[in-house]
């Protein structure tokens, strides 16, 4: 941290592979509606990766040099005029993405509360915009969540990928009892496989090509894992249903065959919830065999209103994050962070910078 | 009708356009829970005469002579003996597939109310169950629909295929003021047309090459038709909701070219429901676009719990089923009904054999 | 309208019965969110009579002199910098409840859409806040709904009303098909009657005291009135329903016996949604007949997201408000327009003031 | 077990407190589509105590002398001619309540899969059905739920008390990192609160007026007790919530105060899903409180498609039943067994009659 002069540190994405620690200018005091924040601990997400690696995801490109990080927890320093939900010294998650009102069309969804869908969202780390990897940010108080004292900075950091495992599990909706069935046991993977056991998944079989991912499921309440095998996980899913197959699938890998695979292992009219985005545009699926069985397909984008959820499952227990958190660093170390992430991309679950 | 000896008159394909008008022997008595029913009203389904026309749908195929329809009403002439709900004299309308109660999967499915997705299901006129072109049917009380007077035995008969747009529209749903678009304007996208503006839909726009469907469809309740162009109907779609898109999509064409067309004109979060089943048995779909904006895939197959329903919107008004009634045979004529059917596949809706 | 000198014409309730059209300031220009709406029409709502009969509702007290009316369109004059949904010259109609985000629980109901459960809640017309009879308001823009060319001003007011029934039969629901029993068929009941039609409702059973209201009832949908006999409620909606009872039954008047009418008339497993509040603060409902046939109670509080829909219904044709206009004043007659709502409350549906 | 010559050994209420084990003949082969079942484990119900003290509840009264029981599991001894489900061996769990399909209406719900809201039911013990404390039943295969190896008969048998926690969670629907609220610590309360935390719950706030059902009650998962002050209960819910108050609430006292402490407790928009019945027909509910706040109420009658899922909670650990057994007896002291149950039953959550 370094406030001195109105200056803060940042790891800030210059290029492919060229991500600098360095001085910025804070922001200034915040609007009336926002709270300034102490940034604390901030998460390492494939995406902060994907852009370092690649300069860009799909059709978003970093244009200008970007603070990264969009995973992040901090202590409330100043509050905007016409904030009442907060106070100085508050400890908070950050929902990091925040729809821009620009259109009647984003009125429309933030009013029904599926703000996500809003065309137009202010996102940390999606370019333009600037993320978390920094001292210091301004941030709506309505997308900052207060803490309670027993859910630590660290876990707070983590609400934000948990989010997609809450939403697709809240969406499927995933129901006490349930069988479900995860392809891609990543982060993304391993965070629904948490929130499906908090739902009350009663089996929870889950694949991926790498074996300490799997390890890692077992330890967080998967209940049979595949290494691999589309047809084998169909015949996991059929042999604790008496033959009728998972009640939710959730494509977390990004590969069409793997939506195929939950596509064969879901049971007559159960949902697949398609997170993973395929390199391709397109996806072939069997659309015939979804037809007969009414398979539903359930892609979801982001997560809304997740953060309180999340919240109270950290605070009771009914979701441990440790098992997911696989090394430290100091925002100095930002760099070395993201090269050790790529290096250990199979076993690397979570990597946290704490950034003050 | 000819009922001495035991012996009725029935339509039976015997092989590829191969269908005769014949004797055979007419069922005997009902079960307990049966009744007896003398068939009144069939009409002919593209399913019918696709039979008639390959001897085969998919893995449907027909091996041995098989009586055709099943789109049906007709009178209550025997009661079983543990029936309280029919008395003889009643006119029914009959829902055609009564699920085999065979394994604890179809228990699981049956008492859940989603007795569709049994996996073992009797279905008249699906190889190798018989179906209606014939003089007498015994079938379960709770599969037969009493109609009120003022539902004519020619709407009873209709209310099967308009149960897939009933159907459709309630799972989707489509909610009163709903924009929805429809691709196919066949009797399936017209029953679909109908069922959607009973449900409220502000807007309805409609998608066909033929231009009589067309006008058929606006004639129903399409307040836009679109002559093919997929563009046009995103555009369609755009125009009437402030550049959200159609709240609901219903492809009734079965090319995976409308099912994309579909996903372009659905709004975000919209759900397109998936009825028309491709020649081949997967489609390249959109997927990236289905995740950013979460456009939901719900196929359907078949549908449960619409005959009530459907008898509702008939006798109350809400749905008028005249204008789709192209064409009335006999039952010695169901040949040429097909033939008929065949060739004036572009302006025939729905041709209904008159068996007595 | 008088715009000169920053004043304006508004009607305003000084104490029980003393409402006056007189001068007071126009409010400044819009807030950058907001915009600067020149109203046009307004109707006479229930609550504002009950607010010049008695000087409060419940515990709402006028203590200071207030402009009443919230049943509000106008003609967009100004927008706010930030406003980028409206221009000048677009005609809207008015949402009057508008959350303050003062909390935390604020923040919560509102991201999740649904605002009309904040604690804090701006409304026009409810003290302390002022209402809509006069010449000017800043309103939030994503709370003004662009009017197509082919609804008018008169029935953009009429939204506001409308939504309680678009409400109701949302979170019933009421789908395609359904018996719908109403009590009460005052300005709410009715309402509720047309978005039910809407929604298509095939049978409607609507109970008052009052025959000249029956008569709008009829010709506005419902299919079945009942002059005030409760037990013939429920006689009328078993006699179209195979015995079993209404699928939803809307409370409008705002007694016990009529909740425990509607009750009596529900189905096994129906839903009875309360709209109209008691004098007394309790009930006595026939809570073990609601048990053992699974009667839930749905009791609504104004309503979201339903202008939209209201729009659409509207444009399309699907609710014709025409024959609940009973009555045109112009704003110097607000105060007359009151005497006269008061005095012809069984035959009155809805009184408009123009107010330019 | 005494079967020679078709008698076999039964606990019959022959009239208030006389309830004698005596034989009685044994049902003959099973139906078609029935089982025979040898029963072994039988827990002892609140109504079958209510039944054997007062001869009656409500209006269903014990006429002639009926054997008790309806919370039963067994092992499967012979199969019906059409059933292909199970096969002799199977331990099962039996679902004590059939609808008897003797009308349109039954038809209805059952198809719907509500088959809980049928108008007529065969239910075990319910007069004038006979119960299961007894050495044989047949009963219909679809009724029967297939245990897994490493769930016990006991366990089995506890699935129907089980199953009315499930579906009041279910329909709440209680989601993961809810807070609920439960009035009641008895048999059933217990039940609830098992299921709301498989169910994901976070907070689990439950009060009785007896410590000892709470001392049970947070062996079990209850996160906050409460002595008997419905006060104390909001405070509760609130402190838990950020003021908010609980998601959802389940009201099984069979109290008024009670029902009036669930609505206080819960949070705008929650539901109060309704159990216990009131000694009286009637309860005054503060209606205007339920309005403003949009709380729900969602009485249950029993439930339905209920024990797959409890079989799948008890064989995956999700709900461990143990900790609520507190005595077991044979089926020749089932009359010391009644008077056990009702001296303690402050403390006496469940007792099971071991019959073979």
């Amino acid at each position: 941290m370094s406030d001195t002069n109105g200056m803060m540190q940042a790891a800030v994405l210059h290029g492919i592979r060229d991500l600098r620690v360095e001085g910025m200018p804070a922001p200034g005091g915040p609007a009336p509606s926002q709270v300034r924040v102490q940034i604390n601990k901030v998460g390492i997400c494939g995406s902060d990766v994907h852009y370092w690696e690649y300069g860009r995801i799909g059709q978003f490109i970093v244009e200008s040099p970007m603070v990264l990080g969009h995973e992040c927890s901090g202590t409330v320093v100043e509050v905007g005029s016409a904030v009442k939900s907060l106070k100085r010294g508050d400890r908070v998650a950050l929902e990091p993405g925040v729809p821009r009102l620009s259109s009647a069309m984003s009125h429309y969804y933030m009013k029904k509360g599926e703000y996500n869908l809003c065309p137009d969202i202010f996102f940390f780390a999606t370019p333009p915009d600037h993320g978390a990897f920094c001292d210091y940010v301004n941030h709506p108080a309505d997308f900052c969540f207060k803490l309670p004292d027993n859910v630590s900075l660290e876990e707070g950091a983590m609400i934000e990928p948990l989010s997609t495992g809450i939403y697709a599990s809240r969406v499927a909706p995933v129901v006490m009892g349930d069988t479900v069935a995860i392809t891609g046991a990543g982060p993304i993977g391993l965070m629904n496989c948490l929130a499906a056991q908090a739902a009350g998944a009663a089996h929870i079989i889950i694949s991926d090509v790498v074996p300490e991912r799997l390890d890692v499921a077992r330890e967080i309440g998967a209940t049979h894992v595949v290494r691999g095998e589309a047809g084998e996980m169909k015949e996991a899913a059929r042999s604790v249903t008496e033959g009728r197959g998972a009640d939710v699938c959730i494509e977390c890998a990004g590969h069409p065959s793997a939506l195929n695979a939950c596509i064969a292992a879901a049971r007559p009219g159960a949902t697949v919830v398609v997170i993973g985005m395929p390199a391709s545009d397109t996806a072939a699926v069997n659309i015939n065999d979804m037809i007969v069985r009414e398979i539903k397909l359930r892609p979801i984008f982001r997560y809304n209103n997740t953060f309180p959820t999340g919240v109270n499952l950290i605070a009771s227990g009914k979701v441990n994050l440790q098992p997911l958190i696989s090394k430290r660093f100091t925002l100095r170390e930002t760099p070395e962070a993201f090269e050790y992430v790529l290096a250990n991309r199979a076993t690397c679950v979570k990597a946290i910078v704490e950034v003050s």
